[in-house]
Formats: C-alpha cells, structure tokens, sequence
C-alpha cells in the first residue's frame, strides 16, 4: 500500500505547518474556493470532455492556440498520458528532479540515464549536458526552474538544448510548472519556439500557482496535435473533474492574487535564504517559490517537533541524508520555521 | 479536439432532461454535496496519497480487505491503468459493450477480438461465449449487466465463464459498476471468488451508486496485490482528488437514500419497459437502472425537440442506427420522455 514519500502529507503528519509542499504562499483564491463549491450542484452531470470553457480560458490566458493545449487531473497526469503515447526507449533525466518522470518513463520500461547535476556546481545545468544528448535520447525532461534544487536554466542554455535535441531528434518536454514565481517568466518560458517546434512540450499546473493541489488541474502546451490526439487515446475522456474544470475557469480571471503571491515570494525567499544561511546551512540559489540547502542530519524530526514539515530529499536520485526543501510561506510562517530549524529569531504568537 | 461520443453531454446540450446517462435517480445526496463542499477548505493541500479514510470506508462497505482496493478518478482510470499494467497481448470484448474497454486496450497496441451479441437472442451471452476464450486470450471484460443493453450474466453461466478463464489463463475483468441497481446484487457479484482467484478484477463505480459522475471516483477490487502495486506504478499518487475522497466518505454512509433509488429503479423500470413497448419499440430486457431499446431512426433529435437528451447507440460496435438507451429517472421525468418519444401520455407540468 505504501507510495514513494512525497511532500505535503498533512494526513500522517497532522495539523502540521506544512512547508513540504510548494504552493502560492496566500492560498486558494476565496473565488476559485467559490467556484468548485457552487459547481458541486452539478456532480450528477459527467464533466465536460470538450473542456470547453476551461481551454478557452487557458487559451487567452497563454496566448496560445486552444488546439495547442491538453487538460489532466494534475500535471502529473500530463507527464503519465504523454509518456504513455509516445513510448520512448531512451530518456534522459536531471538528478535530481522531480520523481514522476522517471515513475510515468519506467511504466513504459522505458531505459533511463541520468545527467548527474553537481554539488560544486550549486546543481545547476550548464553545457555539459548537451553532451549527453545523443542519437539515441529519445526524450529529455527539463524542470526549469528544477525541482528541488529551484536552480533556473538560463535563456542561452535552453537555445543550445533545443538546437542539440532538434538536431538528435530528441523530444523535450520542459516542465514550467514553477515559472510562475521567477521574477520574470517572460524571458524563460519557451511558449514561442511552439510556433515552430512540434518536438517541445510545456509542462504547466494550477497547483502551485493557486495553490489548488488539492482539486488537480495542470495543463501541456505543444503544437503537435497529432501527438495531443494519442495523448487523448491513452486517457479517459472525463478525467478533469466538474469542481476542478470550474475552478480553473475562476482561477484565471485572478490577476491581482497572482502578482501579490510573486512578490511575497521573491521578498520572503530573500529573507528566508539570508536567514538559512545564518543558521551555518548550505542554501543554493534557488529562483523558485521553496528553497534548497544541505544542513545536518535530523533537521525534519528536529522541526516536526515544532510542528513544522519540511521536505526530507534524501530520496531524490543524486541526493542523500542532510538535503532539504522549504517552502517559500507568508513571513510569520517563515519566521516559524525558522524557529524550529533552530534560529534564534523571535516567532510571533499567532 | 473531438472526442468519442458518450452520454451526458449536456454542455453542448444546455438544460437538457438528460436520459443519455445513468446515474441514481434520486440525485446525489445531500450529505455528499456538503462533504465535497466543506473540504474546499483545504484544496490547498494535496490529496491524501494514501486515500486512507476512503479505503477504510470501501473495505468496511465491501466486506474485503484494504489491500484488495485501488481507487481511482473514475471507474475509468482504473480500466486503463489495469490495461496499462496487464499489457495483455489479445483481448477478447463483447460487442456491443461499454467503449473504453477498447479504447484502453487500443493504446496499448492490444490485438482485440469481439464476441457479437446477437439480436435475436435478446444481446444475452450464453454459452457461445465460451468457445470465444481460448488459450490466446489474455484477458476479457464482462460488463455485468452489460452497457448498453442492461442484459445480466446468470451465476451458472459466469461460473462456466470463470472456470474457463482459469484453464485458459485468461485474465478476467468484471465491471459490476451497474450492479448497485438489479434486483439481487448478491447472487450476481462475484466478490466470493477474489479469494481464490488472482486472476479476477471486479470494477466498482461511485459515479452510478450515489450520481456523482462529475466528482470522479471509481474502484477495482482484486486479491492480487503484486498486480495493484504494478497498476499504482503505472498512475500519479494524487489521482483522487481532495472532494472525491471526502464525497466517497460521505457516500458510504448512505443507506437509505441507496434503497430508495434501488425501489425507484425497480418501479420506474418496469413502467418505461411496458410504456415502451407499447409505441411499437422493441424493448430488451434491460437488468439495470437504464432501458436499451430498438425504434424507428430519427428518435434523437425528436426527443431533443422537446428538450430530452436520450442515447444514441448507433456507435456502438455491433449495433447500428435505431438503437437506445435512455436512463431510468424519477416518475415525471419518465413521463416527459415518453412523450417526447410519442406517448398518449399526460405529462405532468412540473
């Protein structure tokens, strides 16, 4: 019955001050709440398989063709349906990166390789990577910014990736879930090289950036729609719920939400880097909404027992014990988690 | 963009009396709509991985142990995802049947044969069937009753069917999703025989029992728990979502409200089965809380015409233009359908 240990488990760990998964620091939306509960008069109805308003919405919301876009029960359903219809033989994956691609690639049995990110290297990619884009990779998964490290490829890399998997025939999927708390997504999302890519796929999710994890609804952005069309063979047709397709709908008319959740992030993760640092900890530069540092063994039971939950990373391929992941939360949360790392910082009653 | 047709589009179809799907004619309760609702509060996190209070509710509901159940979004989801683990080589499916069977054995490149039920036996398998498992069949469906056509298995039959299978080493999948609404569920699951038989999967569907389609949540019973660990390899750990989990909980405490629609089921359906009949159709003897009929073509948009959605089966494998299905709803919603297929009947304003 046991699953791979993921963060966010407030069920085991309960009434915790969850810091192990990564969302939008404000919460969800009082309208997207709104919205999936006023759709709950409508669960005898199947959901809509057309997704129509939701696509639409996304559709404007991207700027992207609505024949561009596919709709799942969360991003991850996204990467499980893609790799299902494309049945690669050959991967190539960071280490460490977020578990579901090798999970959906290894459910296809799939022969995997890995680019070791490096320590003394602050674990961000750099040309050393292309070299291990061959011939024979069938796909290539990017998380960018990466999970958990949040380290950001850079615009110049990302070009020479996409020249080197268009000239290796290498399909590259690269997960932009987290670009919606970098300080400026415009210059590191790779939605225009759609236009004339039909070997790059998006990866986006509403998860984090409204902080609606628990309703699953990501997205793929891809150009290709015969590939979309076997991505839809290789899934049922109601699989975006009815409170999570209008949920979606609401989220995207947020503007103001949005822009306030990115500037906390950017102000509270500068605090929360500068802090961790403070405490002796080893913090790599992340540019994401959670941060990454190496610090002593124990430091999960050590804030639990504040009733903190911080993510352990020791299970990510290319990690081991002493790795962490915190969430980027409101300050007096933060200060919180502080506390229970060990600082010497007055947490404010609340 | 379009997907396969299905019942229940009432987005294209707007305010529609909706008979073209199936669901608990009482609607879904109230104690799950306020389940669902009450757990907006905490989308922000994400689902429980381990569905833990949900498979507690299944087990204590079933009767089985725990680690015999696997969930999903959807009855649906677990189709392919057993599919998707199996990768069965052949594939044997009665015609006509439910579509995602061969939709889920499709992306997996699976070669698939079709036992043809026969009109003039009223579309009931018999033995026939039999002789259709061989050696080179990896696995079958039975959907029991059957979808469209409501027509039930008999024990004595499904025992020959599971013999069968065990000397043939075929894989054998029963969908009872429908076997909420026949008059003796417990003659007809074959839930005794998990014991013994790793080779049997049953599906169980929320999305009938309790009408609530729109929240998705399905799930497979089977003692083989090598296989479950496989199908959860082959899925995202999130796929039932936070209002799913909590409307299951809420739903398996409902007995009453079950009863009630099983009565009005019965009731109901023998009312249409005789009101059919006699506008000429030819009424098969549908089991479950649907009605699979034969009349003139053209039925569809003259039941649109009066705001009445019924089920066209014309795409169905092995039936043609002239086939329905139309759910079995409250007694004045019936009343509406009758008359908008033809009936000398006196539809109560409403």
């Amino acid at each position: 019955m046991k699953k791979q240990v993921h963060g966010g488990d407030v069920y085991r760990f309960k009434n915790a001050l969850d810091f192990s998964s990564n969302m939008n620091p404000l919460g969800t939306p009082d309208s997207v709440i709104r919205a999936a509960r006023d759709s709950m008069e409508e669960i005898c109805n199947y959901p809509d398989i057309q997704q129509e308003k939701l696509i639409s919405g996304i559709a404007s919301w991207e700027g992207v063709p609505e024949q561009w876009i596919i709709c799942g029960n969360g991003a991850a359903e996204v990467i499980f349906t893609l790799v299902h219809a494309l049945k690669p033989r050959t991967a190539l994956l960071l280490a460490p990166t977020f578990a579901e691609y090798e999970q959906a690639l290894a459910a296809e049995n799939c022969q995997l390789r890995f680019h070791m990110l490096k320590e003394e290297k602050g674990f961000l990619p750099d040309e050393e990577l292309l070299t291990d884009i061959t011939e024979d990779t069938d796909i290539l998964f990017l998380c960018n910014p990466n999970n958990p490290t949040g380290r950001l490829v850079e615009p110049s890399l990302m070009d020479r990736v996409l020249q080197r998997c268009g000239e290796t025939g290498t399909f590259l999927v690269i997960d932009e879930c987290f670009q919606d708390f970098i300080p400026d997504p415009a210059r590191y999302t790779r939605k225009e090289d759609l236009n004339t890519n039909t070997g790059l796929f998006l990866l986006k999710a509403f998860t984090k950036r409204y902080a609606m994890a628990g309703l699953r609804l990501g997205y793929g952005l891809c150009s290709n729609r015969e590939l979309l069309d076997r991505m839809h063979a290789c899934v049922q047709p109601w699989n975006v719920s009815i409170p999570a397709q209008a949920a979606g709908v609401a989220a995207l008319l947020e503007k103001e939400y949005l822009e306030q959740g990115r500037e906390m992030v950017f102000r509270e993760s500068a605090f929360l880097k500068k802090e961790l640092r403070g405490l002796g900890f080893q913090v790599y530069d992340s540019m994401a909404n959670y941060i990454f540092f190496r610090g002593p063994e124990g430091l999960v039971e050590k804030a639990w027992s504040f009733g903190v939950l911080i993510r352990d990373c020791s299970n990510y391929r290319g990690l081991g014990p002493g790795y962490y992941r915190v969430a980027v939360r409101k300050h007096q949360e933060n200060r919180k988690l502080l506390k229970a790392l060990g600082a010497e910082i007055c947490a404010v009653d609340s």
